[in-house]
């Protein structure tokens, strides 16, 4: 059935930017955000450069009602901006800066009427200490993680991040890989524009085939893994992918089934800019398994949500506006 | 009309690797190539490093013939075995290889009864050099030149080398983008086999768009480029770029047209391993500008290539089999 124009639609892609920041334990962290505010815009600052131009969508939550209700949106899920994920800090730090955030996107989710859940950060430069944190994060109120496409430079595949895997799919928190520091960042020094539009997906691709190769999913089968950016270029590869796997029997034994196995159990959003691929994602890629995203409040968000989604997949949009989204947070079916 | 078992079909992607090789002008080249015959096999060294093993089909037109009537395809496209490309050699050494290759492939052209075409290789480690090559190798008999996704690791955008498009565009040779080197790599230690089987793809999007992003079909509006691999990772950053494109103004007025218009006028082999894939290539992302691929002689060919394309394209088969291969290599349309 047609969603209606009051019918229920989860962003599940949208930032948070917290409105105050504690200081960093470490005198020496020259990367530390700080937000210089001017009324209801604001300056966000990484060290001493000017990072984004941000408004009060980024930390309150009346704004962003104010949003939803716009755009026929019921629910966010909150994640961290993804420069604030601190992989690149000493633990001490990323673990103060990551508490902060979880924090605020708790009490945004507490104070939201149910219109809001969250996603948290964790320290994954030291993946032993991110896998104790998942429960602390649960505790709070949040039901998943953000996760950088790869972390300070190592895909997600690598084995240092099965104990992280293993602790997330115990506790039933959901991942979400959004992109990166990515990969051909520099090689576009003449082009930087093109490392948000290009190198990001390329990517959240890299990330979701290399989790793919090391049978993430065959030893976490519930594990719940989203990608933004409709999973990037994950698409074109997963298909060479195949190809390889079927000459390697299998990449000699050690993946039993073919990557689209597996891609077809990792969640993606919608937010690929275009009716034609979201559809091809939809109805042949990964069916049941795409979500709405808009990367709301940034300038890059997919607006005219509900127009965008509507009718790209008649026979299953409560799927795309919804029912996914509960899926991959673990949420329970709405009766 | 869909195409009669007996139609025409080109196949634009197969690879030569000549029986013979020079001695390298420099005696320090420890990349030099060599073939180790034995019967009807052989091992290509690169250096003193086995790199593939290979049988005849690499450097003879009986076996290709052979193989070609099997497989129903009435004429292939030759073009050097990628890793011979030599932009990481001193100029001496890529022009003597370079030299070689494109005469055995000249030969091979010649001697082929009609059933062969040929790309060859230019040293792009020197623009300006590689521009004044292509009016040498187009009166060797050559139609084009196979290209690698990045230089040196720097991305095919780059201004270094619109004086070498400008000068294919001149003369008419086609140019055929292939993967070779690819971005990414140095993070898939732990999984080389992802290397050609997802970074190769990558690169290639990486290629595309940054060659849209510099406005080289902008300037050179009559060069024609193919993408091997169906443009890789193309399609979902080509949308993205779009968003980009639209929300900077077409990038501060540096692009007049938005992204989708410059990847309609690139051309993309058919080598993407997944019928809904292609479909999606050809029916949306770019009709008319696909053409049969199939990696030839490795193993990673895209074998049954008429059953893989049958039917992907009912109404506008012959565009697929063979006239946009044909528009693409600048050959007269068959009356």
């Amino acid at each position: 059935m047609p969603a209606s124009p009051h019918s229920p639609l989860i962003d599940v892609h949208t930032h948070v930017v917290p409105k105050n920041f504690p200081t960093s334990p470490s005198t020496a962290n020259q990367r530390w955000p700080c937000l210089h505010l001017h009324d209801t815009r604001a300056t966000l600052r990484i060290g001493d450069k000017p990072f984004r131009e941000l408004d009060s969508r980024s930390w309150d939550i009346a704004a962003r009602r104010e949003s939803m209700a716009r755009e026929g949106v019921s629910a966010q899920v909150l994640s961290p901006m993804p420069e604030l994920l601190s992989y690149w800090f000493a633990l001490d730090d990323a673990l103060t800066l990551g508490h902060h955030v979880n924090g605020v996107i708790a009490e945004m989710v507490a104070q939201g009427g149910g219109h809001f859940h969250g996603l948290g950060m964790v320290p994954l430069q030291e993946p032993a200490r991110a896998a104790r944190e998942l429960a602390r994060l649960q505790a709070d109120g949040l039901c998943g993680v953000e996760i950088g496409s790869n972390i300070d430079g190592v895909v997600l595949g690598d084995a240092r991040f099965f104990e992280f895997y293993a602790e997330a799919e115990r506790l039933g928190v959901a991942l979400f890989v959004h992109a990166l520091h990515p990969v051909g960042a520099e090689r576009l020094h003449a082009f930087p524009d093109l490392i948000p539009y290009a190198a990001f997906p390329l990517d959240t691709g890299l990330a979701a085939v290399s989790l793919i190769r090391a049978g993430v999913l065959e030893r976490f089968p519930k594990l719940r893994i989203a990608f933004s950016h409709g999973g990037g270029a994950v698409a074109p590869l997963v298909h060479r992918l195949h190809q390889g796997w079927r000459l390697s029997q299998g990449f000699n034994g050690q993946l039993p089934q073919p990557p689209h196995h597996y891609a077809a159990k990792f969640f993606y959003d919608s937010l690929v800019y275009d009716r034609g691929y979201l559809k091809y994602l939809v109805e042949q890629f990964a069916p049941s398994q795409v979500f709405a995203g808009t990367d709301y409040p940034y300038a890059i968000e997919q607006t005219g949500l509900r127009a965008f989604l509507r009718d790209v997949t008649p026979s299953a949009e409560s799927a795309l506006f919804v029912d996914t989204a509960r899926r991959f947070l673990g949420l329970q079916p709405i009766s």
